[in-house]
């Protein structure tokens, strides 16, 4: 009864259903572009097949094309070109439900089945992928293929086994026996089916266009749903490509390639419509507080899974690793120029300095030491671009200009040349320091390589600014140095009051703004910054009903 | 590790979380009021305990403690009189925050067993709960007993369930170690807590004060939220029983009795003002479309699981068992005076009629033989009482006596009287037959013993307008006669796109009105009359989250 490809991915599901019931460390999807693993020619086929979209229509054969539109522009000077389908959203919402039934009619098992083909397939394009992300997003080459291959398979892979952990809990059949004393029993035959909600719809945002869109995207389309990608118009292509993938596996299994379709718009009113559509079921956005408070007023008929802006923050008490906490710290603030939702913004310090294993440090000190601590990570400029990246949107760039203004600057952002790509944006990170009270300053979301070192009075206001911040503003990281065990209990138990996970005294290569799947939950869905987290049973549980018969059973 | 109750009760969790598996025949509560169960003077015990509560105030020691109020007023005709205590509601809110830290230290086996015990308590105490629910719902005593008492008592077992298999699904701990080559692993401890959103609201309805109750109360308790019952005006005497219960429960376990509370107003004003208050995070709701509608407008802060209105239907095409079928349907119109949310309303046959095992049947003659059966099961005045119970509101009569001016009266409704209380309010049920175009009349919900024989073109318009009313206005049931394959997979199909449940040639002692806890989901969450069903795990998957922290495995 169970389906082709469900068995030939049998082992990839076992392996994910057991991961995420541990949440050890697990992933079938090689991080390492080597290849070994992916091919001697893997890395030059892939960009080149990347760069082969310039220039071009991308064609999916969408119905209701009215056009071609061409909305990115590389963060790296490259230029791209591509164009794509503009298609009448009612015409996309109209195929994904006509190709619904047969989909809800493969049952879990092929649905399941097909959703592992499509991943196995998108991780095979990892360097096409990864090559697309890179241009579009600006990040440096190998987060582009980690976390825009590997890791966002991983995080797709994760959403389908909790929807299918979910979906097979339910039987598909029962015969309900009733016992009646001496009578023989009353015995009922029923039936069970995993029915979908309807269309989906996953706005993807500019900086992880595959990370932050796979979760929404597979757990959608398992538990039944048709899926209406809408790409951030500054990164289509990594969408394009899996979108093209998806609909190639459908087409492949004698299903209705429309099921998955591709939305580029480049104007947020489009998305709006879209989003408002009474077909539209359950939307799933990564963006702004400000279009997802909208999406969430206004798209009423729909389930949102909103991931938003947040304010992470770090209180430091004291450490036992001065230099590698700084270390640390540093690679955080420098990643892919702070453009995570992640990225630690503000970093709480006692006004008295903290205790270390190198004695006693000031505020001050600790701020200009970790200022240092940047400047020295990037001093090599081939160093320097591949953790930078590129700033992926002027109003980024805008911030950090303009960001000198806001408080006292430890460390100035200085442009970084890029040899290979001499028209790239990049930029090192600002760092500045200012006081506790000077709220307006650092306790709202300054997304890019912008940071604060903040004075508070000790490390017990620290503690409550942390909480404060993340109740009130939200947060999807929050990290601790502390070698007090009162310290870290008290940082736990406010972080369980303000529902944000907690990384306490990374030193080594772990950071606070890494988050792996079937491992560490991304967003707790407990704080402002999301309402929802991946992967969890609330991630997956409502995108699908079931819908029973019964009757008689035959005498 | 685990926590005595859990280990006290364990037995019923592993029966409940195997039943929820294969949604087979299962209870731990039984269904009959038998004194060889329960004991010898249960009843009378249970009954006087119940009385006694007259006139008298039903003192919780709750917080913020203002005056006493009496809202009830029985079906019955008898003086009830109980009065209870009108708390702040900022009081209640306040003293369920402060009593949530500990609830949620206690971890998810110590809430369960806690959650275990409470429900074992409660079903001891089945005959004080089923004479409040008789004199303040009007039901009948066998139902009152039985979905009062052990049916309502398995549907908040079966909540419990979902949740602790959600929530042991997360581990509490794990150890991450990431493989780096030939260089040791990376490894890191994490630790994951489940917390509640926070205060939960369950607001309860006139007619199953427990039944739809039990679900979001138990749901929300064990997954680590603080519960106020808001019980409707009319029924609250079954509500305070049953949270006097829990809080001895808590009481006796060291735990804070205010995690649970009972708010009493007699104004949806004050109800509206604590739906809004920001810390309540969850609202169950059972009612009307105008407050549910209004709750999910308004209470934005909160997810609301909702069981609103809807026009339940049957399609009757053929049948081998006429007079099964008539008998059937008679009890369902008749069964507490059809004041269930799962009571057929519309019944649509063919115009040209129906094939029986008794001959072809003209439309009028099926409504008048379904007339017929109603009278004839209601010929005994004792069965008649018995069946009908009383009316439960004064909205309910106007309906009943107003009916005649809708359609044309197949049966008449009748006022019955009742020997033991000669006050009582019982009427029979009233049938009407109508055309299919005047939707006007039938499509709408008229709560009570109001039902519509609807006269349809053929089967096709009939299967059509079922699927067109489920989808437009929703429907908790919808059944089905038909010896044909053909209609029977149309309706199928029908109900699976309307995303409602059918019950098929329903002709012996299971009626389509009727749920079975652990086997039967209630209602689908897929249609207008509920977006939530008992249970599932989307019943249970939002009511928590996860929180986790991690740090550097020591060497």
């Amino acid at each position: 009864m169970t389906h082709p490809l469900l068995e030939k991915h049998r082992a990839t599901l076992d392996g994910a259903l057991s991961a995420i019931q541990t949440r050890g460390y697990w992933t079938p999807y090689p991080e390492q572009p080597s290849p070994k693993v992916y091919g001697e020619t893997a890395n030059e086929d892939g960009k080149a097949a990347a760069l082969r979209h310039g220039g071009t229509n991308f064609d999916l054969h969408q119905p209701g094309t009215r056009g071609w539109i061409s909305t990115e522009r590389s963060p790296y000077g490259v230029a791209l070109d591509v164009r794509y389908a503009q298609c009448d959203p009612q015409a996309l919402v109209d195929a994904g439900k006509a190709a619904m039934e047969a989909w809800q009619q493969l049952g879990v098992d092929g649905r399941t089945g097909v959703c592992l083909e499509a991943l196995a397939r998108i991780n095979q394009a990892s360097f096409e992928i990864a090559h697309a992300v890179m241009l579009t997003t600006g990040q440096g080459w190998m987060m582009a293929f980690q976390a825009g291959g590997p890791h966002a398979q991983d995080r797709g892979l994760e959403a389908v086994a909790y929807a299918y952990r979910e979906m097979s809990a339910i039987p598909a059949e029962a015969r309900w026996e009733k016992p009646q004393g001496k009578n023989p029993p009353i015995v009922m035959e029923k039936r069970f089916e995993v029915v979908g909600r309807g269309v989906a719809l996953v706005i993807g945002c500019g900086t992880f266009p595959t990370w932050n869109t796979y979760p929404g995207l597979f757990a959608a389309l398992v538990t039944g749903n048709p899926v209406i990608v809408k790409p951030h118009p500054g990164a289509v292509l990594p969408a394009a490509i899996s979108v093209r993938i998806l609909r190639d596996v459908l087409n492949d299994n004698g299903l209705d390639p429309n099921l998955v379709t591709l939305a580029v718009f480049d104007d947020p009113k489009a998305t709006q419509a879209l989003a408002m559509h009474p077909d539209v079921k359950s939307i799933d956005f990564t963006g702004s507080n400000a279009f997802g408070r909208w999406l969430m007023d206004n798209a009423r008929q729909a389930q949102v899974y909103a991931e938003l802006a947040g304010v992470n923050n770090v209180v430091v008490e004291s450490t036992d690793s001065y230099k590698a906490m700084l270390k640390n710290l540093a690679f955080t603030l420098s990643l892919y120029s702070g453009q995570m939702c992640t990225t630690t913004q503000d970093i709480f310090v006692p006004g008295g300095g903290i205790e270390t294993d190198e004695g006693h440090k000031t505020f001050d000190q600790v701020a200009s030491d970790l200022g240092t601590a940047v400047e020295r990570l990037l001093a090599d400029p081939a160093v320097a671009t591949a953790v930078l990246g590129a700033i992926q949107s002027p109003e980024t760039l805008k911030r950090v200009d303009e960001a000198p203004q806001l408080a006292e600057v430890v460390l100035a952002s200085r442009k970084v040349d890029h040899t290979e790509f001499p028209a790239a944006q990049v930029r090192s990170p600002v760092l500045l320091k200012t006081d506790a009270a000077r709220e307006a300053v650092y306790m709202q979301e300054r997304f890019g390589p912008i940071s604060f070192v903040v004075k508070v009075p000790d490390w017990k206001a620290a503690v409550a600014l942390s909480e404060r911040t993340v109740k009130q503003h939200g947060a999807l990281t929050v990290g601790l140095y502390s070698t007090s065990r009162e310290v870290i209990d008290a940082m736990t138990a406010a972080t369980l009051r303000a529902g944000v996970s907690l990384s306490i005294n990374l030193t080594g290569n772990v950071y606070v703004n890494q988050s792996a799947a079937f491992s560490d939950f991304h967003a707790t869905g407990a704080n402002p910054a999301a309402n929802a987290s991946y992967s969890d049973s609330a991630f997956v549980a409502s995108r699908f009903r079931v819908v029973q018969r019964r009757w008689h059973a035959a005498g």
